[in-house]
């Protein structure tokens, strides 16, 4: 079972992908898929209803796919987490988990156009990880505890503009934050269905050339230890999000490699969370 | 006219405080003071309502004084926007606005307990004009655009803990953005209230000693500069809170200035925006 949104932008209606290929409105459910639906049960209540054949049966052509999480309450981001992505960027390998913070509102869904700054000559991808939180993490005891309040797992691309993050100023957040630079999706997988994290490949091809293909069992450091980490510094609350970090293979650190400019696609995978697709347009 | 939530937490009441004093609950308008309140001319709405005489009187004796506005969308912030703060904690004066971000989820009420992080030596204050976004900015083709989108000015406590922003990573939104440390109030000024945000005085005093006394007439980046440069970066949404940087005083940049500890309390001002104080407790 996956959870999905699809509709046209602020009009999404939640929905389940089911394991027949079936899609079913969880519109008597829930009005969307965020952090009080995760916090009170709803990936439960979601599998409950599907099995019971209780949900109404939804066509999906023609619907756009939205993110799968409506109102995420921050966007965490983790700098530098695999070893062959710190070197490349010649990066030292970080000694505690780099975070950094990305505006909420950049989060667009997976099929979405992704916008180019004005003035960007530096627009680039990372495939990445995304956890989502499902209950609230405050001081949690050790990473074993992470994955009670995990609720699941999606693709993420962590869409950063290299000139305002490395050149502006020694703050990332404003190469993060630009308009539609986060597409997430396209599904909410819960973590019960992900048996381990850290046994992903993940990928990206820009115009059908692989860029990127990593494995989250290069991660430095791991999804449990991020989650403990975190939440000795912050309060994670249901909704939130965690970009895991991305793999080698960025244009950041392949001299000679094109930037992305208006016409490009990137496509993302990961496995068992679906795959992305974006065309780039400028702003 | 003065705009405020009143109540506990999650619960609150918005509210305007009129020139004579008294307080009047805003139920009848909104269920809170938030992003689609402002966007929706929610202020111009108060204030014929208030004029009108069809708002009812409140009692705000004993009631908390929450932060005066629910769910900010995210929360902006300009480091090292002072010459003489930069100046104490050794750094350049910046050529452009440094932008960071800080978790949502810590603004709290002016007079709540703020919570020093387990862990924490290094705990410290900033006394910072907060500027809150009225309507979308996207773009905006300059600075004498700015005041159009601003919806209000508030004070906001962009309270720091040292070692987690300048000692864990190279990147500051761990320091920044830990349980509460955004005290945000007591209210939200209506920018026409506001004759010049660039035209006050503002000051923090720890245990009943000034720490910081400055003036946003010495900020290097204007706040209508910071809207227009946030806007060509990022999408501003109504709801969003930019905090423009702090004067010097923090104990960052003042040697033999012990941190703060439990027990110890802050008080700030800023010329029209009312008062906060604070005492801080051990997480």
């Amino acid at each position: 079972m996956k959870l999905m949104q699809l509709g046209d932008p602020g009009a999404e209606v939640p929905a389940v992908l089911a394991e027949d290929g079936r899609t079913y409105a969880l519109s008597g459910l829930t009005g969307r898929i965020d952090g009080d639906f995760l916090a009170g049960g709803g990936v439960e209540r979601a599998r409950r209803a599907l099995a019971a054949g209780t949900l109404v049966e939804l066509d999906p052509v023609g619907l756009r796919v939205g993110p799968p999480l409506a109102r995420p309450g921050k966007v965490v981001c983790i700098g530098l987490n695999y070893r062959d992505h710190a070197e490349e960027t010649g990066a030292a390998i970080p000694r505690r988990p780099v975070v950094f913070l990305k505006d909420p509102a950049t989060v667009v869904g997976p099929y979405d156009p992704v916008l180019i700054p004005r003035g960007s000559a530096r627009t680039d991808w990372e495939v990445e990880l995304a956890v989502v939180i499902g209950r609230r993490a405050r001081y949690l005891d050790s990473p074993r505890d992470a994955a009670g309040v995990i609720a699941g797992y999606a693709i993420s691309n962590d869409v950063s503009e290299r000139e305002f993050q490395l050149e502006y100023s020694s703050q990332w957040d404003l190469g993060k934050s630009c308009e539609t630079f986060n597409p997430l999706g396209p599904w909410l997988v819960p973590a019960e269905e992900v048996a381990d994290p850290q046994a992903l490949a993940l990928g990206l091809a820009v115009n059908g050339e692989v860029r990127q293909a990593g494995h989250t069992k290069h991660m430095i450091f791991a999804v449990d230890h991020l989650v403990w980490y975190l939440s000795r510094h912050m309060v994670l609350n249901p909704g939130d999000v965690i970009n895991t970090g991305t793999p080698a293979g960025v244009a950041l650190g392949l001299p000679g490699t094109p930037y992305l400019r208006a016409g490009d696609t990137v496509e993302l995978s990961i496995d068992g969370l679906g795959t992305q697709r974006q065309t780039f347009i400028d702003a």
